[in-house]
């Protein structure tokens, strides 16, 4: 027997994490409640896409907006000037959402009043990628200005996704984005990937997404 | 005396990571090569200012540059393809580079062959800020199509920068970027931090950027 007593921290974590993950998807399939949770880098748009799909959906479903951020309450702000309803978790530094702090917002929300429930991740690449929440469905945003190499260089976070949103569609121009070469590098890392262009500012693409997400939506 | 042991795993690995930084400051002041952190979201053009400061300041001074990134070797390749020379970290996960894969980079480098270091960080604004990699000064890169919130989301990394640039200015008619907004929160968060303007793009502002940086290299 070695002398040598290994405390691994980050695997134990991550089994904990993926433990309350179940149980909490579970709990939220006997409610009825469909969650899915957005992730991009910062700047991407997802509270843009956000706002824009509860525009799109809210006559037909109820949606409560979980929204992670280190700081700040600037995202919840705008959700409710939207008409949104939004639970904000500040992580006070922490780089990811994960489903403990999930679950603490949900359980702050009664959930008889909810059809769908939007967790807007922490702007990050990296980490939220190793963290179930428990939600449904994965959507990860990746915007043009960013370029089409993220892929190469952040693969975790493009095989988790099952949804790829390309926003700022309606600013290609200015960009060196090629579309073909991120559709051959997605189909290599994750070819059962959703993916759809749009602009959340102009509108384009969005019912297209909706309509899908609307299909996706089992309750 | 409590029968709880608490292992604070994250506190005694930031302390570890700032002893060693300060070793390795201390070992490049006496070998006079100046170090540089460049950090910034994911595809702000991290890359791109690094290639139009070499392009510069080469005749100036001898510029290696440590690429990190999890997986990889594309900026490397981007590096050297414009005449520089680059060491890839390649992190395998890790969201950020710390002091020690810092001075396994350097220890692969004859440092006589270098005047100055630059460091491309992951692209992430969140745990980049916590760890300190050794470096003489930190920058950090918002692009534009970020958007002017993103000191109130992620503060620390605002907090920890010697320098902020601001990419990307060429597209700004594309986007809703308040630059007045953005300098009075930089004021109140980080009153000491040196703004400049630039497109890496087209080049404007780079040469006030290279400036000033010449100033501040003591070799």
């Amino acid at each position: 027997m070695s002398d040598i007593k290994l405390i691994n921290v980050k695997e134990s974590i991550l089994t904990d994490n993926d433990n309350d993950a179940l149980f909490l998807r579970e709990k939220l399939e006997k409610e009825n409640v469909f969650m899915l949770n957005i992730m991009s880098s910062p700047g991407a748009g997802k509270t843009s896409l956000i706002i824009a799909t509860l525009k799109t959906l809210q006559d037909k479903y109820r949606i409560g907006v979980i929204e992670g951020d280190i700081d700040s309450m600037v995202d919840s702000e705008k959700i409710v000037q939207n008409g949104g309803h939004a639970v904000q978790i500040n992580t006070g530094g922490d780089c990811h959402l994960d489903s403990f702090m999930i679950k603490s917002a949900i359980d702050t929300m009664d959930l008889d009043n909810y059809d769908v429930i939007i967790i807007e991740n922490i702007g990050n690449l990296v980490c939220p990628a190793e963290f179930d929440t428990g939600a449904n469905l994965n959507v990860m945003i990746l915007s043009v200005p960013e370029g089409d190499d993220k892929i190469l260089k952040y693969p975790l976070m493009f095989q988790v996704c099952d949804v790829l949103i390309i926003n700022k569609i309606d600013c290609v121009k200015m960009f060196d984005f090629n579309f073909d070469a991120l559709m051959n590098r997605a189909a290599l890392v994750n070819p059962k990937m959703k993916i759809f262009q749009v602009s959340a500012k102009t509108g384009e693409g969005i019912e297209a997404w909706c309509d899908w997400l609307s299909e996706k939506i089992t309750v």
